[in-house]
């Protein structure tokens, strides 16, 4: 198995772009943190997120009233489009509103939905007209190394030393992926947001969702479609009390956390849509902030790493003001 | 970077133990799940864990008037010695009673020391003759592959495709670490403690601690001391409230969380000391569990990971009757 996946690294390396001319530098003794090379990089270099591609999800207030909103950025082409699609549905369905979080299980995930979703008796109607997804839509082909359209982003960076994938790396649309070069599929990181489901050969509806609350699990990768991240408010997730059922679920139903509403940004009143922009995997300094997760240089670090894991280099997102 | 970290792998190879028989073995196709193997495994395929290696910290109480008692294993030779010697003196003194969680950064970790510990004039005095240790202590030397006395393991288990170590492993006294093939050390996986330090070449006392709350930050491997693990009451860590000061820490000193008392369970009358064990890594069970957890067989999954990160094999720790 060991043997089989370095030799498929290896036939991978000259498919996917390696470290950029930044990287090799030899840099300063003392060198700007991750967050310095970020906070450092110029506005060219980060990108919008349309508010067609943000849901906004109100939870109930806290026990002190303060107000609970999370922020998920949808994924794009050419992932999970079906998924993504019925999100889209069940959200201007307003078909979310009045569901709960029913299951926070330590060290795994937060999961929400229809608390009676089970109970074909009891289970809230869906809306008409959802996509079935099959299970060869966990993951898509790689488009060719020369196509570089919008809908066919190539890698930009490669992590190759990977439990999980033969290759690893970020999609020029900002979104961390593994890949044996043939196919490419999005990963579980902290905060992804995947597709609850049934066994197989049940893919989901998108209907019930979960967000990852520890140790990427990313052996969910290519078995549960991922359709996005949480991008704001992940502490009101990650922090709620773990349930003690079977699998994280709240066994007393008092425990649940009620969704007020799920709202595309886009479908919100202009002054109250959230606005929120990505740093680009494509620049440079994606690049060195990429290359800074990997080699901690600033002061508290006495032996960097040599490397990262595709989870522990989170593509940057920050609010910003509308306009 | 990546080329050199796969012939450093490659050469690896023959010291590190890889798969035992059973993980070559093709398995039926609907195949018992990691904890149902862990829960078939024999009474004999468990260590207990000494009394003495257990810290049994008590929070104040939650808002519900509920008890909040977290459980630390304490980490074994050759690792970490000093500083973990350091914890016994701490708690020994009841030096721990009356300091608080002062951190909770998302995803990253909740740390408890001494709110005033920067503050000379204000800073609790430590008790005299705490050891003071070395950047050099947060490895240790691997011993030769045939010693195999209990203070000096060897790794019984191995998965070299890892972005931070060039290879990993289990020892077999059921610790997860990195190695070099000369060096080894503890890594950071999710719930491990790890000792709160100031600038290099500080090291910290281990007076002021920390436990990894999200993707497991390995970049501090051999950067931070290791001294444990929580094995139980994790939760009452890992969902507090996220700080919003710098690093994550409570702006607000009302928000910090109270330690009542920190004790070694082999100072605690027997009636309340509590007893743990885990499932040796030596066992067969426990080849077995680390080849399900990287792959997946049983019913929802469609397709198996072929490998599993270090941190993704937590080593199953579970609570037994006095005895």
């Amino acid at each position: 198995m060991i043997r089989s996946k370095i030799a498929l690294a290896a036939r991978l390396a000259p498919l996917v772009a390696l470290a950029s001319p930044a990287l090799s530098q030899e840099p300063p003794k003392s060198a700007p943190s991750p967050n310095e090379i970020v906070d450092a990089a110029p506005a060219s270099d980060w990108v919008k997120i349309a508010p067609r591609d943000l849901l906004v999800m109100t939870l109930a207030p806290a026990a002190d009233g303060s107000t609970r909103k999370v922020v998920i950025q949808l994924m794009p082409a050419p992932f999970s489009l079906g998924w993504v699609d019925n999100i889209r549905t069940l959200a201007r369905d307003h078909w979310y509103d009045g569901i709960a979080v029913v299951r926070v299980q330590d060290n795994y995930v937060v999961q929400w939905g229809d608390p009676n979703g089970e109970d074909p008796a009891k289970a809230k109607p869906l809306p008409k007209g959802l996509k079935v997804m099959s299970e060869g839509d966990y993951a898509s082909p790689v488009p060719p190394p020369s196509a570089k359209s919008p809908r066919a982003p190539a890698i930009g960076f490669a992590h190759v030393l990977d439990a999980y994938a033969p290759a690893t790396g970020f999609t020029l649309t900002g979104w961390p992926v593994g890949s044996d070069g043939k196919m490419w599929w999005p990963v579980h990181c902290y905060g992804m947001v995947g597709v609850g489901r049934n066994y197989s050969p049940d893919t989901g509806t998108g209907a019930e969702l979960y967000t990852v609350i520890g140790t990427p699990p990313r052996h969910l990768d290519r078995n549960i479609a991922l359709v996005g991240r949480v991008i704001e408010g992940m502490e009101f997730l990650s922090s709620l009390p773990r349930g003690h059922g079977p699998l994280g679920f709240y066994q007393d139903p008092a425990k649940r956390v009620p969704i007020l509403s799920v709202r595309l940004a886009s479908d919100l009143p202009a002054a109250e849509q959230p606005h929120y922009e990505y740093l680009s995997t494509e620049s440079q300094a994606f690049a060195k902030y990429a290359d800074a997760r990997a080699n901690r240089r600033d002061p508290f670090f006495i032996h960097p790493a040599g490397g990262a894991d595709i989870c522990n280099i989170p593509v940057p997102v920050r609010p910003v003001p509308a306009g």
